[in-house]
């Protein structure tokens, strides 16, 4: 299981506003049965398979094309860990016990 | 006021295990009075005055050096709108409103 | 087309030295036929289909673990535009003409 | 002395294509005389005494201010190595001797 971390930017958009792009990228993962996600005020944080997880960034990164926009950048921090189950919730409570 | 992610790798750790480096860093933000924190599975989420965000991003890059790390690698993403006050939460909830 | 920047960093080595990491993920590319690359001091920038780009880095973030690392932190980011063809010489030839 | 990688986007372009302000970002380099930087397809590299660089990433940063643009997206990722000189050259170096 990864930790992936997604943030979309449409670009040339008619202001400088971009929330209703990220609202439909988030809306193609309400679908998905095996991922977790939460949203966060600089992007969407995934936990799941990395295949899977793949797959659904695949479809979030092409949701802005089809209401018309020419340009995304999609930026990806993947961290994948595989000696030990990595979720979202493992890993801020590792650090929370550390403080 | 500009909301401002960070990530802090530490590179060459005995172990997989970074959180110790992250919980320190995190603590360099704890004196900080005027800007706001939020730490997520991913990073450590700032908002505040660009330039005082700037000056405890450096001490917290600086911090796994003094726990005798040789290198780090540190990824800042800036969000910095001028036509109006962003924030963690206006961020989050323009985004949820709209799904 | 789209061009993607992708930089690998495995977690937990013995050094800080990772250039031989970093040499295995490329060496990965370089079977690949439809795809260019490009490697800068800060990571790899691949030119080519989308669909294509995504399978590479996906063996180029499996090859640390191959090598017995046990967390990698991949980051990705692409550069996809619709409107006309984006290449990595058009991207810099592009800036350059307005300097 | 670190290497560091920034890419700039402006968002709320009239148009996809955003290399107008890339070039004035990069042109807040030129006059700088203990930095050394390079244009890559995906950002602009650049090598230095990190507490120079921050400042001129902060005027690079405010460039399409400027110009108009009311939001910035800056990504910021810094390659800071204290056991021995990292440089741009050295660095690609390093990968290449091991392919």
């Amino acid at each position: 299981m990864a930790v992936v971390e997604i943030s979309i930017i449409p670009i040339g958009t008619p202001s400088a506003g971009v929330s209703n792009y990220v609202a439909g990228c988030l809306k193609q993962l309400e679908s998905e049965e095996e991922i977790k996600y939460e949203l966060t005020p600089m992007g969407t944080i995934i936990e799941g398979e990395l295949e899977k997880i793949f797959k659904v960034v695949r479809k979030m990164h092409e949701y802005p094309f089809n209401k018309g926009i020419e340009r995304v950048v999609t930026n990806i921090r993947i961290d994948d860990r595989r000696d030990k189950d990595l979720t979202m919730n493992s890993k801020v409570t590792s650090v929370k016990n550390k403080i």
